[in-house]
């Protein structure tokens, strides 16, 4: 076989087990939008027979040799080129997956399919005794997940490296050592300082008012709802069914102006970065983002570094005080962007400030690398949980529905993928200083409502290449160093400096 | 291999591809619900993947032997136990789509997906020009896949015996041929009658309490919604994902009663046709309806024997009237059951009255037979539709969108099915005339709210079974004879002689 024709082969290979990898997606995004409570056990067996599938098909034998006949090939090419890059990245999940039998990845579909119905009831009852047992296979199921790839440096690697290629939990444990104690200090000189007021984000807000305001913010970031829609679910999320397909999820609550907001945010930040994949990666392993830290960069950058700015808010302010005026009329601007980013220990991860956020990551991965090297036991995980909640955060959580029953991730299985949020936020911040060195009025763009130059830098430097490069490797080649905790420190010190005049 | 174990092995083949083809209904579902429009180009690539994979599964040559292998041990069985009937209807199955290649279904997967979008906009814009090229492709398409069945009686017997196993066109054109004149007979002596009036069912209608009326029926119907939902779609439609997850769909007109009241009713009736299936057929061929006309006798059963009677407004009107009262104060009881019963021709097939409904089946068939036979062109349909339906009704249609373009089913390659349409107002009413004698007093039950004896009788003669029998089978097996008109006329004249005064 040409070589040529080996990698349309290769191609055609790639697009079939993406379709499938879609389909199975969509699967997800149903369950968690629109399904129906009795429909779990038929979408665990729709989602295990899938992901059985194409994992048989990526793991195939004739993969392997076409990646194979195709290294001497691609040697010769520029090794930044898509189809270099596209063998290279492929031969390395090969490499990988190949190591993981399908009937691991069917009884995993079928685990957490159930164990997400299980979450949900258990964190509307707050009952965590009803997620115990799903909660116990997930991480016996981690564990044995790690031992195909043993020997390994740390049992926890294989579970980060699906996550953040590349990265090991040594890197992720001295990139938090650095910052945590900087962190720390910064939130005790802050609660030294007299506290601002935020009780105005607490009244009542017309929900149909707050997703309608979200929607007319995200349309001028630039989300395309030709490509994509919103809808509502427990947790929110982003998801794509292709380069036409990108969609976000977000959650309402009548009393609360914060979730809806920011999350719908955060959310059009990772949805951008998917629609802005270049459309020759679609249906192939190139297409979307690089890493899920690199994601959570995307996302936290349009949240926060964007959403919670002063020059946001003196465009956006006047508009949200038309939608709420007898919420927001007595409340100046300044006020709201103080009250917007108030810094208080509170229970819910995706509700906390950009100080505290980084520890509520940090307590969790000790927890994750507790319960997969066997220290601690599932059953005992809500009182470790507060425990280790008010070491850090010095406060406990009143129930587990706020506290160890928060997040869906762990119903999923996503186990390893906690650090990537804490990562994300130190990556958004390299990158901040960046694009304001090289858009140099962007503040005054912003305060004018103007995203585009923002979005089309993001485009040209992280977006359109997708999963061309490992995370540490795109952040080298746009700013010359690794992972590094100082811009985000600098970030914070100089925002909360002025809000709280340290 | 034992016979035990070449079964479990085949159930255990069977049961993945019903997954499959239950997540490629879900991307279907999802593509006339919620995607967004710049999806469909994914989406069609990713259905014609999985029905690609699925007939790959089907056909392949493990089943065959399985089958061949299974023969001499089930024909010991009982010929009507589960796994006789599994393997009998398999073999079918099997012996027909092995003629099918895959080339061909993925193909015809990935034309009706972008069909289905041009017939969006064509029939949005009126527009057949944007549709046509499209129906071109459907019907080539079809006409190849007859071929693969070559030597047929009839060229569009293949494209029938999809929805109605065993059922030939002849069959069909001679029980079309025996109603005809009786149904043009009783319109004929109708509209020599005075009409009644509807125009109470053309006020403004509030779009949220027709919905909520909808649900309030059915769910007094038994509609299980911890095992089902509701969403609206241009053309209403009812999809099951499994035992657990029945879905139906409905539109809502602002100034029109009818389609979201009628519509969600019919739509139960199928629903509840694959909610009643025995527990034990799920994830095989077996689980779901016998055939089409056998699913339509459902749904045509539950919207008019039960929807359009008299003791079931009875029941409903009151409860109707305090929904709308500014509408319906005013109209009597006897007014409204009058005019929900109006005959009158009109252009919309899923809007028409029980009297002239068959005529708008009868007329797609003939063009249908036409297109296929290759006697009519694509681009000459709309005017023979206008030609055929002034033939039929005495009117011509305003537009496309209420001519040719009105229904989904031929963007979505469904040639062959509408007369299953018809057939369903048959065995409808032959069940109808059995239920009656079996429950003697089945009027003064609906006419308290009360459905449970008439869904227990269905569920036991009917929907438990499946698809463990063919259409005539199943017909024979209940009545003792096969499709028959004569049940039809005599509700029809019974029914209309009441309301018209003939």
């Amino acid at each position: 076989m040409q070589p040529e024709q080996g990698l349309q082969e290769l191609k055609a290979r790639l697009a079939e087990i993406s379709d499938i990898n879609r389909a199975a997606d969509l699967l997800g995004w149903d369950q968690q939008t629109y399904m129906p409570p009795s429909g779990a056990e038929n979408r665990g067996q729709q989602l295990a027979t899938l992901q059985q599938i194409a994992h048989d098909k990526t793991v195939s034998g004739e993969i392997g040799r076409l990646l194979e006949d195709l290294q001497p090939y691609v040697s010769q090419l520029d090794p930044d080129s898509f189809d270099a890059r596209l063998v290279r990245i492929t031969k390395r999940k090969y490499d990988k997956d190949v190591k993981v039998p399908g009937s691991w990845v069917a009884e995993f579909a079928m685990v957490t399919t159930i164990a997400y119905e299980a979450w949900g009831k258990a964190r509307a009852t707050n009952d965590f005794s009803i997620f115990q047992p799903h909660l116990e296979k997930i991480f016996d199921l981690s564990h044995r997940y790690a031992e195909f790839f043993a020997p390994y440096d740390h049992v926890y690697d294989p579970a980060v490296d699906n996550f953040e290629p590349g990265l090991k939990t040594a890197d992720i444990k001295t990139i938090f050592s650095a910052i945590r104690p900087q962190q720390l200090e910064l939130i005790r000189q802050i609660s030294k300082r007299p506290q601002v007021d935020n009780l105005f984000l607490h009244l009542n807000y017309d929900m149909q008012k707050q997703w309608d305001f979200g929607v007319e913010i995200i349309t001028k970031f630039g989300y395309d709802w030709q490509r994509g829609r919103q809808d509502k679910t427990l947790h929110p999320f982003t998801t794509s069914f292709g380069w036409g397909d990108v969609r976000i999820t977000t959650r309402v609550y009548p009393n609360f102006l914060a979730p809806a907001l920011f999350g719908t945010l955060h959310e059009a930040g990772h949805a951008l970065y998917n629609l802005g994949s270049d459309r020759t990666l679609d249906r192939t392993p190139l297409f979307g983002g690089a890493s899920s830290s690199i994601h959570e960069s995307q996302s936290r950058m349009w949240e926060n570094m964007v959403g919670r700015s002063l020059p946001f808010w003196q465009h956006f302010y006047p508009r949200l005080q038309e939608y709420f005026p007898s919420q927001l009329a007595n409340v100046s601007l300044n006020a709201f962007y103080k009250g917007i980013n108030r810094i208080q220990p509170s229970f819910i991860r995706v509700e906390a400030d950009e100080a505290t956020y980084n520890l509520h990551i940090m307590l969790r991965m000790e927890l994750e690398i507790a319960l997969i090297e066997g220290i601690l036991a599932v059953k005992d995980l809500p009182d470790a949980w507060n425990t280790s909640f008010h070491e850090y955060l010095g406060v406990t959580p009143p129930d587990n529905a706020r506290g160890v029953l928060q997040d869906v991730h762990w119903s999923g299985g996503l186990i390893g993928y906690f650090p990537s949020y804490a990562l994300g936020n130190l990556i958004a911040a390299q990158l901040w200083e960046l694009i304001n060195k090289d858009i140099p009025d962007l503040p005054e763009q912003i305060r004018c409502g103007e995203f585009s130059s923002l979005l089309s830098w993001l485009r040209e430097k992280v977006h359109r290449h997708g999963r061309m490069f490992e995370p540490q490797e795109l952040i080298q080649r746009m700013t010359g160093s690794k992972i590094d905790p100082a811009p985000y420190m600098r970030y914070l010190t100089k925002k909360y400096s002025d809000i709280y005049g340290l």
